[in-house]
């Protein structure tokens, strides 16, 4: 399978495989990228130029002769393409978090007048839940959870927006982008997306399906780095209505005209806040190389092919009833990530007090060089990064899996056989 | 003088004397310390390390057992020594803009019920007016620009906060941060300042002087790099009423319980938002190592010193009423820059359309090795960072000055001697 795949050779474009070194991390089958993204080759080198000679020599001439101050909006129209946006529709900066309560905000001023509430996903990533119940209490509406399959069903002429995650960070269920966007549309409400997950792991087609507002974090199948700034996307038609609750200079139409009164700039640039992040944006900038020649359709096409396998390969290396999968089978469900559910059966393992025996299955599987992670209670997280996940990775993963949990007590004496 | 410096070892730790190299910048006087402090030592190396091993080969391991997830916390208290501030007091993240509306809004909710107005420093850097009157239009509140010098006669009972510039970006004025705090506290109102331009600079005395809330940046005299992280300062006894408007999952009780319930830290982790910047926060961490065994006191004295001797040799190398100085003789009111207007009998100067004289100034100053910047209408300014600018630096500095301003018409014909 790996002689077959069409993106085999990207995965020289990132440093993985180091000389085998338990200790350090170097080696073994990384299954992280759906938290950390793998480091891209191209990074250290143009980080370091950008230290020694855009900041060392030229120091403050790079904001102009380095492109540092239109980098927001130049790295946004770089990761457009992989989230299907057109340019002058994506700015980078902040952090995901930030950008969610300018997305929120900005939504709610934009809807109707006669609008009493706020949906969220709830099965969200809570940061998303958080910064929505801080947006409606400064806007004075109310926050209701709904279940992504259930907004369809669930939103009103009341609801200003709702705000949804494309991919589930728990369970690696992918939600009806398309769908959710038309009923919410239907309904003369916002529909406001967390791309987090989803980005850089398949198609998300923002502009093709109307999307008014999204917001995602880089550091994750974009490989920028750990907590690279995120970004803001906003439909080239709600551009002139958005109103951004942080209005800092940068925002600003002049903001070296220092002028006292706040008029927003005309476009993307209108979704910054305060000086850009330098290192992190242009780190983020080089990664971003790795997707050189590179369509999101095909790294959807081995994704699916990687999470299948993976599947298969524990169903044949796992003893049955020890965990069960929580990701969606269906390919049109299905994000990039599998989620593995440990069995209670297993709840006595290891003996250690305090800590689920999930996070000690995935405690040892890191030990023995494949990292995922643990999400409690009960959750083995597996994401599958197709710029660099090998098919060989996925069968070793499993293969490793079924190593560990056949040397759980409980599993080798039957009892959760 | 430079001879005499205690200080004078200090600038190599700096990259500052390259190869003399007009094209490049590596030489010749860097006075911009106060818009982008120069290039510490330690920071190329130690990013190096962070991008390749720390991300590189720990990955996502890194955030535990490289300390990144405590960054914020972990350089917040090493800024706080800087400003006066005890550890616990501050936390790393986030652009100023960012932090002032968390500052802001989280003073609004902890001010007096009946309180109905936000004074701001009239004279503020922009973005200080623009999110404070997002943050007033968010929680119901008026804004009122008033100079930082009449606070104390204008706070009323009605006034929740002041936000104020501790150092004018413009003229380079300190305000006085016991004075203006006192007034408002006697009012009942809560001091929020803005450190940009005196952290680094001048001693500030935060807990000494019982500010309540201040923000700053770190790329400025604290060198930090371009755009790094700010920070946000919570007075101890403040922090367990401190309700942030960004409640992001990093500011969580629990973050990795990921619970759908918003619980706030305790303490100054309240003040984090989203992930943390880590290439960014980093790297202002191996920055701040330039501080080792300096008191801020040393620094300040140094800058008086420095910014004394700059205006003497402006007055004996540049012609009579050329340019007047914005920046107070009293230093007791000075801050570490030096601002000069030029005269308007310039305003025809070098005859380009559009380009106020004092930016053709300023463009020629930089060709010459002199680096300033420029602000509008009419002004030149000048930073002197005390852990690496010398007397030597400020009197050719001086110098160059005189020789472009005699070279211009006016000027040479004596029109405006």
């Amino acid at each position: 399978m790996d002689a077959a795949d069409p993106l085999a050779a990207i995965r020289d474009r990132f440093v993985l495989d180091a000389a085998p070194d338990e200790a350090s991390g170097g080696a073994g089958v990384y299954l992280d990228g759906n938290s950390l993204g793998a480091l891209p080759r191209a990074v250290p080198g143009r980080i370091a130029d950008v230290i020694a000679r855009e900041w060392g020599q030229l120091r403050i001439r790079s904001w102009t002769e380095s492109g540092w101050w239109t980098a927001p909006e130049r790295i946004g129209d770089k990761i457009a393409p992989l989230i299907g946006a057109g340019p002058g529709r994506v700015v980078v900066g902040d952090s995901t978090s930030v950008n969610l309560f300018k997305a929120v905000v900005g939504g709610v001023r934009m809807a109707g007048k006669g609008c009493t509430e706020i949906l969220v996903d709830a099965t969200t990533f809570p940061t998303d839940g958080y910064i929505a119940r801080s947006a409606a209490r400064m806007t004075g509406l109310a926050v209701r959870p709904v279940e992504p399959g259930g907004i369809a069903d669930e939103v009103t002429e009341r609801t200003a927006l709702a705000l949804v995650n494309h991919v589930d960070y728990r369970t690696g269920r992918l939600n009806d982008l398309p769908g959710i966007t038309h009923a919410l549309h239907s309904a003369g409400a916002l529909a406001v997306w967390d791309l987090c997950h989803s980005a850089g792991a398949l198609p998300v087609g923002l502009d093709a399906h109307h999307v008014d507002l999204a917001v995602g974090c880089t550091y994750k199948y974009l490989n920028g780095g750990p907590g690279s700034p995120a970004y803001l996307y906003i439909r080239e038609s709600l551009q002139e209505r958005f109103e951004s609750p942080l209005p800092g200079w940068n925002s600003h139409a002049d903001p070296f005209a220092m002028d006292p009164a706040y008029t927003p700039a005309d476009g993307i640039p209108r979704g910054r806040v305060g000086t850009p992040d330098i290192l992190s944006l242009l780190a983020l900038e080089a990664a971003l190389e790795a997707w050189d020649g590179v369509s999101i359709e095909a790294v959807r096409t081995k994704s699916l092919a990687l999470t299948d396998f993976f599947l298969e390969c524990v169903q044949a290396y796992v003893p049955p009833d020890v965990v069960r999968s929580l990701t969606p089978q269906a390919h049109e469900r299905r994000g990039s990530q599998v989620s593995l559910a440990c069995s209670p059966k297993l709840g006595s393992s290891f003996g250690q007090g305090g800590t689920p025996v999930a996070g000690l299955v995935m405690d040892e599987l890191i030990r023995r060089g494949v990292v995922g992670d643990f999400r409690p209670p009960d959750v083995l997280r597996f994401g599958f990064t197709p710029l660099y996940t090998s098919f060989a990775d996925a069968e070793r993963a499993a293969w490793v899996l079924g190593e560990v949990l056949r040397a759980l007590p409980e599993v080798s004496s039957g009892d959760a056989g």
